[in-house]
């Protein structure tokens, strides 16, 4: 018969995957014999087994429940609904990983009428005996019944109205035991039902409902936002109660070993005489700092200073604790990691480090790499930002805050901020026609498309702030609305891209302050990874950045960003609506020295670095007009008939543009394109290695690449010009040709397309979507309806798919080394700068993940995260 | 180092992949004691190498060739180049697999002005020498240099316009050497140089242009369409001269061992005397019967009919020769396996068992299976076809012949059809909504798409006629042009969908004469087969013409081209556009009633089959109108605003369709319309079933997945649904539920699916969309430069790719069978009608495939040739 509960005295530590985080921590504090009320934990397994019988707790694991309910009865003297000696106890929820509000808890559980009057008679207390009946009432009902906690909160306001106080401590028994009468009342009313006097069946339906919870919607969200696995399930703790309300000797608080928004090394916190748990965050009473406990109660101060701080050099990391003074005593009643700001999280790694707590290695296991974001953004000033409400909600598409100016076109966005304002780009969704505009905002603005959206990937490509797909925009002649309030074109905004909020009007920034401990810490970061990092740049302003975030190369240049500038799109067009090769070369040889020009500025900002560029990607339609008139516009600037113009753009049409006429294929028909930019290419990194300076390697990449025969066709066309070029020149050049495997049929056949490339970039936003079969910008249509039915628990664009896709890369990396043993390889997809995505991309052997400059440092942590967490296992040569 | 070249006496018939099948031919027969003009073949190797050196014959390979002149020269005692006993020969490319009129011959090589004035001193025989002289500078001009013969043609007839004679023959010796001098003057003149009069170089070149040849466009297209790689390379056979123009006791002719139109079995063939081989096909002179020979030369046919007869016996196979007659002696020159129409080849195989020639399992493999689609299908009167000029010419995309009066929309095509015309349904391409257009038409004409596009895979599983991607069709208000010629609605067009000739007008069709030996050919088919052959069928007429051909199941029933129909579109309609899932189950429960009487009637064709029905699969966007008119009109219909309709449309507007919210992700948001179409397929099998007749077995099939939760997901509704049916009525009927593997995560994780699963259906349309990257519609854009670049040999639309979408094949087999040992494996995509895709899927050891209905007869045969060319290889359980 498996065992589904444990008593706190029989866990430790080491069982967080079988009792929780809450519980593991429970029975540790209980092995080293801190003041602890105990209890025992129902564990994870059970909870999985719930779901298995169909949302049912089986009778083996009630009567399990029962029999320990039984075993904490011998353990604290008392009985469980018992009229001479009753034990009341809280129920809370236990994940293995913390997931802070997604579940609550109930306190006070145990009580009916009469329990409640032998508990005055034992206490004689009776108003700290009602205080705990009404509160057990509301919760139970909020938590298991779905009766929102708020309607009882009316009735409570409505006693303290009736007696003239502000604070629920003036109220007395009498007014307590009445509202438990009518909690009482309300509960009936409202579910048809007596409220529930029976202390098992309580105990039984809390249970039940904390496994419910799991998989309520807030907690599906929050584990697919923090990479928690949907079958991990969570613990229930039943533990006896102490009571902070029994009177003015009793209070509860919570508080940190270090101080959670600087790292400050000094206990932080506070606390409330006379209430319960939930009244210290509910802000009814304003709590007291924890430096007050130390002058009013100086030996329990220093009994919970010496216990805080056993608890850090235990755990060796930073706790967050709650406790319970009950007449005068002190209960410890979690402890736990505490969470902090990015800021914090660095500088505790970091003076840990110093005072010789942990290692290096362990100060990198530390900091989750995601927050890092947040320190190298401009943010809004915080007292500003506490008292402006949200117009709106969207995605946080890419991090940072900013103001501006809004406008509805990227010609007007860009105008306007060359006219010297700051504006904010306000678009249904962008496209590649946009960038100009995307460029010169503070920030963008969507009202459709996902994470991965155009408008997004691009966004955090620049490290410009973003939010996308915010629903309540809609769009009108010369304004939009914002959920029905009216901004018109020019007025201000203020976007928050790292939570989504939207604000009408100007919120101030302060700029990001990275501490000499950012510093120190990403050198030992760097000291201990062996992934490279690279970043995904197309201007040397985006690849100065990178450096400056400790890029250490480009491994990706998309080269159709470029094609776009307003100087240089006509002469693309030309070249696309070419009537033969000619006429196409005649409209490439204007786009050459431009192109090149490009390739100059990336290349003196990388000296001495490796820059991957990829030749002309997207379908060719994605450069032309669509609209009726801008293709009547065109035709004229072109001199071609409408008809004639119109037509070449139908015949570029395409039903599925992802699977279209772009990437190589482009190459193979028009090897001339090809041809132009390799010219770009060789010719601008002979020019600038001709400066002084550490020599340029460029890398040449074909872009979706399925055969071998394919990119041979493509390489012969790079190498014929390159080397001509490298000969005429009378220099050296070293210069690689590589390809991106982003079709699944070139990671099944990587061994023969190996001995055509030099290397291999992953492009894993392709490949996922080949692989899935679905598309970034249609997938937002049902992925919805994929994590609420829990069939997807990750949006794969966001965190690379191992189970599926991953099979793909193992299978290419594996073929591809087999072939050519000093393959380099890389990863340039979106994918690059997350850090689940790149443990796997470390633990499956590449060289290199390349990712958005401002994902660099994140990458950097995660890679080194990586290597310390593998420290031992086997990795494929590199 | 390697020996590139055999004399004819090193060689013999299983030589035919380094010789060539003329080569090895001309080796066996020289085995066989057979009078062969002797000679030498430079092997397909140095054909290889040849490309492999950048298109140069090695020095090594050029000394090979003239060593082994040498040898010749010492078996014909004659010299090459020489003055005194002159040595001509013939230069024929040869490869493995014979590919008619693909390379080009040249004939009396070594001639110059000095060899012959020496020969016409050795023959005595002027008009002879000059006759040959000036034939081979033509050849020579035409096949090595590409100076057009037509030019010399001109200067031939106006010599014998000048002379007042109609033939050739009539010309003398001396205006003969004058031919030579004018076409040496015409050489010099357009090539800037005189006529090559080394033999050596003219030999090389020669041969040279032979390699070049093997990578013509013609030969590329070739081997496309027959399946030819193109790595294979083509040999060069040479061979001593003999004459048969040398006066009235010489000729030349071919001859078939039995008569390739019919399969009768007596010689056939004709032939010409006075004359070399280009004169026969030329049609200058009429050839005579071969019978007429044994009238005029007894023993000379006696020997060859006694040759004919000694090749058939030693070949088992029907033979294809060429002869030549110098100077009353008989030469054979070639033999082949002869090409013969489908009707001959049925009739050939039958025969020679009967005769006890060959086994039944060689005379199933001596059938080309895809040639059996000719004899199912009526086709153009041939007398009548001759005379007839086609108008355009666009792909053969579906077989069969057919005339009509066209439409331009699919619903004007079916009201005429109602009122009982022929029509003919001509549009820019099809889609969903034309479905009942397509139906009532006779044939299809589009201008857009290619072999997989809409109108040729319905048409196809239609048995309709159909010919698409036609480019000279234009549309105007009323009528069309055909290549400039104005066709007005109404008026009569005829289409041949197996050349893809459109013709102008009405032209009559024969039925398909299928022959009792088609029967007995089948059956034997049948007997040897392992793999089971299903067919892909959507009513009830499909199903039942399916059985006719032999199928033994359906293996794909899709169900959305039930939704078009015009009775029905509305209700589906109201359903896309629903609020919410109330709204959504009424429209639903309209269509129930409809979609089960379209199950009902299918089960009832299938009685004792079982029935693979896939849940709607495209996207539901497809089913809603896209033009304002059409969108105004609904709203009118559905009593909406048009903004509202509208907003909706665009609302489901994706930017890829084929990957976005489709196949099972529509049962995922949408659980509703699963289970309607659920209780449609239970209760439509239950009704039938209560009728007398074997039971029937549904399949229900899960299309587009991709992870098994999905499956699991799908499945718990389809289960739900289906055992409460199955309850409520008291019966009991037997069900199964699986997926299709189209997507390539699941193949790649297919064990676990197929935990879910009870069967996989291979559907390698998509599967090889998403391996590749590209999608059909779209490919057709780029795939000629992927041919012409021999990049891709093969439409993988068309052939299934084994190297890399293969690959995901036979892993989904080995997990699914390792998870699920009798699951039950088939294949549903276009590629279970193409023969060497039926080949891999039985090797790969599926247990059917299903095709369309007329591709059925294809994939038996092509089934039983993969088992008997198999026989002894091990395949997995099935």
């Amino acid at each position: 018969m498996a065992k589904y509960v444990y008593l706190f005295s029989e866990g430790n530590s080491e069982m967080r995957e079988l009792l929780g985080g809450k519980g593991a921590n429970l029975s540790e504090m209980t092995n080293l014999g801190l003041p602890v009320p105990q209890g025992f934990t129902v564990t994870t397994e059970a909870c999985m087994q719930y779901y298995k019988d169909n949302e049912q707790i089986s009778d083996e694991i009630q009567a399990q429940i029962l029999e320990y309910m039984g075993k904490l009865e011998g353990v604290t003297g008392k009985k469980f609904g018992d009229k001479e000696n009753p034990l009341l106890v809280s129920v809370r929820s236990g994940a293995r990983a913390s997931m802070p509000g997604m579940m609550d808890t109930i306190l006070n559980l145990g009580l009916n009428d009469e329990v409640a009057e032998s508990l005055v008679s034992l206490t004689g207390n009776p108003r700290f005996v009602y205080d705990s009946y009404r509160r057990f009432i509301q919760m139970f009902s909020d938590v298991v019944m779905e009766l929102p906690k708020e309607e009882f909160d009316v009735l409570l306001d409505g006693m303290k109205e009736q007696k003239g106080v502000t604070l629920d401590t003036d109220l007395t028994a009498d007014d307590m035991k009445k509202l438990v009468e009518s909690f009482k009342d309300l509960y009936r009313e409202k579910m048809g039902s007596e409220f529930p006097a029976d202390p098992k069946s309580q105990l039984i339906e809390s249970v039940k409902a904390v496994f419910r919870s799991w998989n309520n919607p807030r907690a599906i969200t929050y584990r697919r936002l923090n990479d928690i696995p949907g079958d991990w399930g969570t613990a229930v703790n039943v533990q006896a109660m102490v009571f902070g309300n029994m009177g003015d000797k009793s209070g509860t608080g919570v508080a940190f070993t270090r101080d959670p928004s600087t790292g400050e090394n000094k206990l932080y916190g506070e606390y409330l005489m006379n209430a319960q748990g939930e009244d210290v965050v509910a802000g009814i009473r304003t709590p007291n700092p924890i430096s007050h406990l130390e002058e009013t109660q100086p030996e329990i101060y220093k009994q919970f200073h010496d216990i805080a701080e056993k608890l850090e050099k235990h755990y060796r990391d930073m706790q967050d604790m709650e406790f319970t003074i009950e007449n005068g005593k002190l209960y410890m009643l979690q402890t736990r990691n505490g969470k902090r700001t990015a800021q914090a999280a660095i500088k505790i790694a970091v003076d840990m480090v110093a005072e010789g707590m942990i290692t290096k290695e362990e100060a990198i296991l530390k900091v989750d790499p995601k927050i890092l974001d947040s320190l190298l953004h401009p943010q809004f000033d915080p007292d500003l930002l506490k008292k402006a409400v949200p117009a709106a909600k969207g995605l946080p598409a890419s991090p940072g805050a900013a103001c501006g100016q809004i406008y509805f076109t990227a010609d007007a966005a860009a105008k306007a901020a060359q006219e010297g304002q700051k504006t904010m780009l306000v678009r249904m969704e962008t496209s590649p026609e946009d960038i100009e505009g995307m460029n010169a905002a503070e920030g963008i603005l969507t009202a459709r498309g996902g994470m991965t959206s155009h408008a997004a990937v691009v966004a955090r490509g620049m490290g410009k702030c973003c939010v996308a797909g915010c629903d309540g925009i809609n769009f009108f002649d010369g304004y939009i609305t914002i959920n029905g309030t009216r901004v018109n074109e020019g007025e201000f905004i203020s976007l928050d891209g790292s939570t989504g909020n939207v604000y009408i009007g100007v919120i101030d920034t302060v700029g990001a302050t990275v501490s000499g401990d950012f510093a120190t810490f990403m050198s030992w970061a760097d000291e201990l990874r062996v992934l490279q990092v690279r970043t995904n740049a197309d201007t040397p302003r985006d690849a100065k950045q990178a450096l400056e975030l400790g890029a250490e190369g480009i491994g990706l240049t998309r080269t159709e960003h470029m094609f776009f500038e307003a100087d240089r799109i006509m002469a693309v067009r030309e070249m696309i609506l070419a009537k033969d090769a000619d006429q196409r070369k005649r409209a490439l040889n204007k786009i050459l020295p431009m192109q090149r020009s490009d390739f100059e500025g990336i290349f003196r900002a990388m000296r001495g670095y490796p820059v991957t560029i990829r030749l002309l990607d997207p379908p060719l339609h994605e450069f032309l007009p669509k609209e009726k008139e801008e293709i009547e516009h065109l035709a004229k600037e072109m001199g071609v008939s409408f008809d004639e113009l119109n037509a070449s753009v139908e015949a570029l049409h395409e039903l599925n543009p992802m699977l279209g006429h772009r990437g190589c294929r482009l190459a193979v028909s028009y090897p001339e394109i090809a041809e132009m930019q390799t010219r770009a290419i060789i010719e601008a990194a002979i020019n600038v290695n001709s400066e002084p300076g550490d020599p340029v390697i460029p890398e040449i990449m074909v872009p979706l690449v399925g055969e071998k025969k394919e990119l041979a066709f493509v390489k012969n066309t790079i190498t014929t010009t390159a080397d001509a070029i490298i000969a005429e020149s009378g220099t050296e050049l070293k210069y690689m040709v590589g390809t991106m495997i982003e079709i699944p049929r070139a990671a099944l056949n990587a061994d023969e397309i190996a001995e055509e490339a030099e290397f291999f970039s992953f492009g894993t936003n392709d490949l996922t979507q080949m692989t899935f079969g679905f598309s970034r910008d249609d997938a937002g249509k049902f992925l919805e309806d994929y994590y609420s039915t829990r069939i997807y628990e990750f949006d794969p664009f966001a965190r690379f798919d191992i189970e599926g896709t991953g099979k793909l890369v193992s299978t290419a990396v594996k073929l591809g080394r087999a072939a050519r043993p000093n393959i380099k390889l890389g990863v340039c997809g979106e994918h690059g700068g997350d850090p689940s995505s790149v443990e796997f991309f470390h633990k499956v052997g590449l060289n290199y993940v390349s990712c958005s400059p401002f994902r660099v440092p994140i990458a950097r942590l995660a890679a080194a995260q990586a290597a310390v967490k593998g420290k031992g296992d086997e990795v494929g040569q590199r």
